[in-house]
């Protein structure tokens, strides 16, 4: 689905001029909903359902937290709206809407070229798009999508693509919960909060890849795989490849959020940013050693089906190495000349039984001292 | 054809004077067309088919951006000619015409040693060559064709094979159609337009090999697949690591471009050629995930022929297994011994059938139980 | 075991806010127990079962070292005790009861955001995380321990899984019997003698993987190897593969100590250090030389696989080819026309005889001279 | 043969001191040809047989360049006289005439401690070392000479092994033919001009490889492959892997040359140099791309020798099958009893035969349903 | 041999402390010997069986060069004897004793916290560690020796394990011999000497190994090789990467000696160091090109066992595809049946033959044309 889509788009917006707005993802009906928080440690407000003109990056000195949740990003108007009202450089809005962006993190220094500066909002931003990775256990497929983040001096700016469900709510839950360590802080901690949840789902999907592999590893070591289990560890391997190519991207981004110093992240925050990197690493480090663990369990079925293939093979050649010499023997006793001495004799026939089976018992004798039986 | 064409290349410069210029590619009979192009924000000239004598670098304070196409590259003479007139180093030249020539890019420091530096156009220059790649859906080739840019102070030279088509069309209808970014940009954002425009097309050629590749995926998960498959595969491998060549000397130069700080690139231009590096290494990136991809089919493609080659394997030891054996019986009773009490007797035909069926099942039972039927 | 538990801990943990402690190893009966050690040149004091009052970090003048062994990390409220106490980080305790937290170090400035600083206990600490490696020679599995030590400017912290024998035993045991160098020096090299006892433990465990490797391939050169000795093969690169898991981030992590500069660690310690790194990079480079060994006796025990089967198809070729032609030759003669002159004559069944001969060694000639026999 | 003399060599120089002169290529008969060249923009002399005697470095203001072209290592006294003259370290000498010696480039400074220095030629100069690889048309064989290249300040000498033909003739010949670019510049375009002379040999040397790879390709994908170009498919990817441990020691030294900044290399040399670098890196990458060649290839040979087998197995199985059954069944009505029913019938003939053919014609119907036939 | 030994020493040394003396090596029954030589540009002095008493640094203004060569490192009381005199670290005893310890260079500044500062021999010292290798043209194995070189300002200490022979003798022989080079540097250069005797056995190794190479590889293309060659062939990569892991880390203390800037290695001394660099990256170079070669060599005979095993299939294929049908042929004639009209015809038995003939010429010219035959 992804790569049709991905074909039509490149050839689509060939010889288009940059920065222009061009959603290339899966068609969507529904409405984009905003969703406006303001919160500090004393007080929230969350409007669910907030109109455009609403959206406003506050005042630098105002003392609160400005969070602009913008759920569907299919409609151009709504994305180049909140653009506007946010002061953000028309490129930034072109990754927002292409889906097949891959992850990144774009510091953007003031915006002069736009608008008098003394405006709110006109500062520096820090600009983060990543995937989100979510797997329903009912489902066998993984839903990606596309997440973008946008941080400014006292405001955040999160698109996701439009989905039945706010995949923010567990943090919007403990906004509203207490005046924790969330409430405490500023929108760079959110910006990690935001961020750690997705890691987290990276997480829980690696896991899910696990136990798939074990289920496959107890099939294959109780020798009962066949070329369905085979076609399962390459699902297996290309998934974890494609993982690797989303989780890859946003180490780097985190990266760049520890090693910049931007004015924008402060120092409280630099812990939790270094944890996060961690997750981040733990999770690369689970996808390699899941990788090598396929490519093992790959390499055992071959070795199973090889050696499966070998006893095939003995048996073969032991049947037909026993019967085919007898075979000659009693088909010498079967010819027709009118002179056939042995023919005429009383025990030949005994004779002959006796003649076989000393050759059948020296050939098994034979075979069990090459270990072929 | 690339390579025979080289081939004889190597051999005929061997020993000549470095800086003499020697077209090596194809056979070309058309003149060279020179397209003239003067713009600003306000206005443009365009002349189609310009003559040598009339190009000339502007003035360096003439508030114009002046473009020269130079469509062929197979005429020394002309290509020396617009070298002169825009003071371009004899290397350069060299490796404007030398079709083999790989990606690259060079920062050419004032011309001192060829003119007296007050004339125009003998200031520094930044010179590009990449490759473009054209695919035409009607035809399986993938035309390449060798493409060089060089960017001045005020103007920008570019230079491209001959063929029917000026790939830089895109651009020159969006300088005629309004008064957009790129008349109001200088020639580093017309530079950085027509690499735009090639790096889209690899894009495009990208997605092509994907479509193959899916169909392919198609004929061998649904086990149709046969050494012609097999050999197309191998072809999409090489089309990639070709590609991979083309592409990732063209992200060296977008690098030195962003990292060389040379003051023929303005600050503006900076974001867009950072867009420009991100669309490269998505490309990239794709294109490493269809060689894992085209990598992932072989494997499944050779499992698919073992298994069935063991299917095959089974079936014949089963066969002979079972009629081996009983082959064997019926020659004991065809034996024309003149003492052979059992062919006396009345049921001995019946014991033997009876004997052999026994065998049979014994046979079917054992190989039910390994697993092999 | 470790992957299920895995699972488990990353959907229980998804959406808690960080710094939640959570434990995810395995079900643990036995109380958490505490061991306080203060010991200087002069003097030692051991408690081996100390209350969590009694902990507390000495005075900075104090001229003792405090080692606190934590023996359990399953009581979330013991660890934030000590946390407390010693003024660490809430992100460094969830380090230290999370099991599946792979090898790392990080270096804590002062808590300033935690207590007020004169407080003895809340200057700069060095946390490192890493994984104890038993192998018990009576069992084949190996026991993997999560460790954690926090360094501070005179105290010690250590924090182990509970298990019935305290692994730090032999460094306690060189406290308690001399005034050596371990006496003599800080809690630095303390923290040193701690890293080399967990590092001598990879050296054995790696050594025992050597053994296991040297037995494997005396039965593979004897070629008495089969499916089973293949398997164990893929246990034993797996095992390797585990190892170097553990040991790489161990050499990063010492690897930090030499490079950071730490006023925590004094020169003469630095020696120590990097004689540990030394030992680190044997086990690497054995671990190596060994996972090249375990792919070299794959590939000699396919080697043989393949030679044997070769010699299994080399034998059914040689026994058909010589029979399936005389048994077509006596076939011949068993049938039944009335008119077949050779059946008339006397000698007809000697000459029938011959021919069959000839042809039987002639194929043995053909045979033999083609290196099949 | 390279091999064969290695060996003498290095067990031949076990414990000399280091610094000993000891030729170790092939025997050579003839003696050494010493040819010396001094040109500047206006004139030229060359004595094509010059004694030892009268070479000597030229004073450094002389406006003269001075070359002196040594035609045979093989003579150590020549050798060491010419290093005496011209103030070269033992250590170079020795590395000149040890045609083992693989490519390098050392820059030596003043020779202060052999000799007084303002005499002509002891200041600084640049070694380099290399390989010269002819390939001649008539014969498999490839020629490969060991040269050195001494630049001092305004002197250059070349030493090349003993060969009926200069291979620096050409760059002679451009010194005769006319005052241009050679002969206008310095000893480091000199230098210069040689090595592109040896680079563009590699280059023709690396067309033949892709000649030789293209008849290959045509041999395997039209079938017609055998043991044969499976073996010479080995003996170009062993080229190939020679030619690129001769190539990439080049890269580095014009790498040094470019970097290292010396004084003997004007400004105006550089852009030269750049383009030899050029060259060079297109070298290697062809060879790369070769040895991605041959490495399809030899899958694309084994894949239908594969492909060719299981062709083999399957004629082999299907004719097993079909007629191993009827001959079980006409072996049953070939046996003697006297009591056997369907004798007696006088249509139980036809019937059998009726059964065959159906049983004959359902295996057929079964193989071609499974795709074998 | 050499594993089994390290495995016990693991377990030995398993909770020492660290700077203990362990003397892990083979049994030796020999008193160590101490070789005392002071030397310098006019004399020398050797004393071949000096006492340990004898042994002292000498006063740092003293014009000698004092090399003491401890032949033995089993007698823990000697090394550290020599240890106290030189003043030596403990962990520098240690790993000169530590037959395992891989190569390595450690740079030893002021011994500080051993001695006071003004006795002789407490200044800096240069600690170098690694293997010496032996080939004995009359045994296959390789000797692999444990030396330890320490250099200090005017002495140097080397340590070898007990030999029949002293592998230093060559540069013994050279001090003896003439006042040359040697006997004219300092320490420095003696480190070089030994270094360079040390290196230059390693090529002579190489080239042993390149010598058998060529052996089996004659073997194989003249298509005679077993399961005997394949598995010397594993033997030669196995002692390939066991030489590699040997002259690797050589280098790695080459380039420290280099880059250092020690105030030890004299400016003189670094042409030849450099030199000598250069004849391990040759070594490297070489040993790299002997894997490849090797692996190569193992493909080539994987083909050709590969062909002849499809050789082996199509022969059978062939003669059973003949005769399997014709032998059902004479049994259809070979029936009982009473009515069996072609029993009756007198030319019958010439039809029969005639059309049996007929089919096995069309097989063989089926096969013909299929190329099998």
């Amino acid at each position: 689905m992804t790569k049709r889509r991905r074909m039509r788009s490149a050839e689509k917006t060939l010889g288009t001029s940059p920065g222009t707005l061009t959603y290339v993802g899966d068609d969507i009906q529904h409405a984009t909903r905003i969703k406006r928080i303001d919160y500090n440690t004393d007080t929230y407000h969350i409007d669910d359902n907030s109109k455009l003109s609403q959206c406003q990056p506050p005042d630098e000195q105002a003392p609160v937290i400005h969070w602009v949740d913008v759920d569907g990003i299919h409609e151009p108007q709504v994305v180049s709206g909140i653009g506007q009202r946010y002061h953000l450089h028309p490129l930034l809005l072109e990754d927002v809407v292409n889906t097949d962006q891959k992850p990144k993190i774009d510091f953007y220094d003031e915006m002069t070229d736009t608008s008098p500066s003394p405006m709110p909002g006109s500062g520096p931003v820090i600009f983060v798009t990543l995937k989100m990775l979510h797997h329903h256990r009912a489902q066998p497929d993984v839903d990606m999508e596309h997440v973008s983040l946008v941080l400014g001096r006292n405001f955040l700016v999160s698109f996701q693509e439009e989905r039945t469900k706010d995949i923010f709510e567990p943090v919007i839950d403990r906004i509203k919960a207490s005046a924790g360590k969330t409430r405490r802080s500023g929108p760079d901690y959110l910006l990690y909060a935001l961020l750690d949840l997705i890691v987290d789902h990276y997480l829980v999907l690696t896991e899910y890849i696990g136990e798939r592999m074990d289920k496959l590893e107890e099939v294959i070591v109780k020798e009962r795989a066949g070329q369905q289990t085979l076609t399962e560890l390459y699902n297996l391997k290309r998934e974890l490849a494609h993982m690797r190519r989303v989780v890859n991207p946003t180490r780097d981004i985190v990266g760049a959020l520890l090693r910049e110093d931007s004015e924008l992240i402060k120092p409280t925050t630099i812990p939790y940013l270094r944890d996060l990197a961690d997750h981040i690493n733990q999770t690369l480090e689970t996808l390699d050693a899941y990788r090598e663990g396929v490519s093992g369990l790959m390499d055992v079925y071959y070795s199973i089906v090889n050696n499966r293939m070998n006893t095939v093979m003995k048996t073969l050649t032991i049947v037909s190495a026993i019967f085919i010499p007898l075979t000659f023997i009693v088909g010498v006793y079967g010819m027709n000349f009118e002179f056939m001495p042995e023919l005429k004799s009383p025990h030949g026939y005994f004779y002959v039984w006796g003649l076989m089976i000393l050759i059948a018992i020296g050939e098994v004798i034979y075979f069990k001292r090459r270990g072929w039986m």
